[in-house]
């Protein structure tokens, strides 16, 4: 898969565009996408299941940037969304509701009717109580719900304990030891379509054998509620593939993991459904800062930036790796320092001990790989407005998201 | 210290207000602040210092909405900033700048501007290349800067890794075995005057121990400064002070501390600053959430209410324990659960394996000790609008931030 971002001439460029051009305009900190590799790697996933009925449903909730949508729906992709507000982001983007399915835990009865009124494709069921609350809902609106029901495969998806998802001590869906006769309950009631089978096994995996392995599973269940009655038509797998946020990790392939389910699913009759995420964004952003200050607590280097936890909060959530890169090579060779932001806690840094570019005051570092569960996730702690984003095309780019200001902080209060 | 939530006949309450009519009339999730509690918080740091020369500069941080702020304000409270945001904040609340002090290691020139133009009443100042900025802004806007020093004491607080901030490691402060020849290379430079020591050595310390020994030291550097010739007027020791989240944490006592701080200083000739945040803001306040359902996978019980990581990341972010509390108390007992939020990822967790109400959907709860770090580290992950916030004054409550809507996700798109 072709890295959008590469050094020309010791400038780092993303696609046709010099970084430091975005910087210096748009100010930092800047969360810059790129448009085509965004949609290479939705294409991995729709090529990689040509032939076979599917739709690649993005899930909104790595990045949902209207004109990320926008580029994706154009595409023809479907979107898994997490909650209305999601729903309302891919309207607003001019994504198609028929294409939508609903995941998520704690939907609320307004965000059912929201959807419901909308007229997604359907909803991936976490639990009883949710089908019969979505069962009594679609009845009162005199509609007919696609339902899949989300089961918990027990498999271990070997990523970080808050990522993974798919062990009997998730919240997330419902135990695959007890699910056939959830469904046997659910087929009684009025105002559903029991349609589809559905898992989601966890978040960065740099390998695809957990996912074949959920995906074995879910076939034998799907044959085994057919021979008892209930019609499934759809196999959803979810998401889950990771990507390479340092040099030593794997890189996990989107073409091969589609050859082996492929192989698996030959002749099953199946509508297939994926719902890629980070697989699709992370590696098609990185976040632009600027070097405050430098300097040295006893043996210790601190390169300090003017991008914190604020805006990218995965290292300090997930002890989280991201290459620091200088958005212009130097001389200077490499120190070992810690890369910090100016939050007020520990617990703010982009990089501890890692032995980066000798950057001064004033230099422009990316921290890279920052496209899922960036911008996403950013906060306005210590009254900070959140970054804009930018989004490269060739040799253009814009802003598809202004920069805030301090008034927009204090609204509504 | 009087605790502001309370039972009466089974029902919760915060102050005079009954938290359901507050919970159905404002929607869930939403934070709800005592104004009593904080302004009580405040005044056993103004009491404790009675008598001596002092400020007690609230750590804007920790909880910066208006009507907070503007509480504080009207009760003579200054202000402990970290960004140019803290500051506009302040100023919207009808803060005095005269009263405020400007903290953090990240500090641009924007914000120093702006500061300088505001007539702050001093610069916490992190690294000597900070010091040197600053000297030159305010040469150029032709006015001088109040400067303290922050020093690394070197003292193990004892608190998660997070937020102790006052060893060698850390990005903060500058060491104090070298901070002498900083203060002497400063003395020279135009546009500053040196007036102030300052320490911050870490956040929700339990024992004051660490805080008092900390002090100490600063009091013995201040002496050899003064001996050195440069004329320290003022000692700024910082915040620090926690609060019980569990039933078992130690509670710490402000007025007791305070006595030690004004037995060491008596004599020493000295303006006395202090930036409390958690301490006087965490206890009052708490956030009220709805259940949405109740889920078993296999052995284990999920409570799934409408708050999440997204409202209180401090669980996932930091493993803190807020204690759960129900709305109206029930005579269905207790369970052993995980309350969990709706958001798509093991993390959004509020409490895990925890002996709680035995509460159903429909039922209301409360996250307690949430006015600290709670909204002010909110995100929209998941594209989930803010929750509002509310202020109890006695038997009156009011809305002092609207909740967010769908249209608020996208501005700027």
């Amino acid at each position: 898969m072709p890295n959008p971002f590469e050094y020309r001439d010791a400038v780092l460029y993303c696609e046709d565009v010099e970084l430091t051009k975005i910087a210096e305009q748009a100010g930092t900190p800047c969360y810059v996408y790129s448009a085509g590799a965004i949609l290479s790697r939705y294409r991995a996933y729709d090529d990689g299941l040509a032939g076979l009925p599917h739709r690649v449903c993005y899930a909104v909730k790595a990045n949902s940037n209207l004109s990320v949508l926008r580029l994706l729906a154009q595409a023809g992709a479907g979107f898994d969304i997490v909650s209305g507000g999601e729903l309302y982001r891919v309207l607003q983007a001019g994504g198609d509701p028929a294409s939508v399915v609903f995941s998520g835990v704690g939907k609320t009865r307004a965000e059912i009717d929201y959807a419901l009124e909308q007229g997604i494709h359907n909803f991936n069921c976490e639990s009883e109580a949710e089908i019969a609350l979505i069962s009594s809902l679609a009845t009162r609106l005199g509609k007919t719900a696609s339902i899949a029901i989300r089961v918990n495969p027990d498999v271990d998806a070997a990523t970080h304990p808050y990522i993974s998802t798919g062990l009997k001590e998730h919240k997330f869906g419902i135990d695959i030891a007890e699910v056939e006769s959830v469904y046997q309950r659910a087929a009684t009631l009025p105002g559903i379509s029991l349609d589809g089978v559905s898992c989601h096994i966890g978040s960065q995996l740099l390998a695809a054998a957990p996912l074949v392995e959920a995906a074995r599973k879910l076939l034998a269940l799907v044959g085994r509620l057919r021979a008892a009655g209930i019609a499934i038509t759809e196999l959803d797998l979810g998401g889950g593939l990771g990507v390479p946020y340092s040099p030593a990790d794997d890189k996990p392939n989107i073409a091969a993991f589609l050859a082996d389910i492929r192989t698996l699913v030959a002749g099953a009759g199946l509508f297939l459904l994926f719902e890629p995420g980070r697989s699709i964004v992370a590696e098609a952003g990185a976040l632009l800062s600027r070097v405050l200050y430098r300097k040295k607590n006893g043996e210790k280097e601190f390169i300090i930036i003017d991008a914190s936890m604020s805006e990218l909060i995965r290292p300090a959530l997930y002890d989280a790796h991201h290459e620091i890169l200088p958005l212009r090579q130097s001389k200077f060779g490499t120190v070992k320092a810690d890369v910090v932001g100016p939050v007020c806690e520990s617990g703010d840094f982009l990089a501890v001990d890692r032995t980066v570019a000798n950057v001064l005051p004033g230099d422009m570092v990316a921290a890279m790989t920052a496209g899922a569960y960036g911008f996403a996730m950013a906060s306005n702690y210590n009254a900070r407005p959140r970054p804009c984003e930018v989004l490269v095309e060739g040799a253009t780019w814009r802003i598809v998201r202004t920069r805030e200001t301090y008034a927009d902080l204090t609204r509504g209060e």
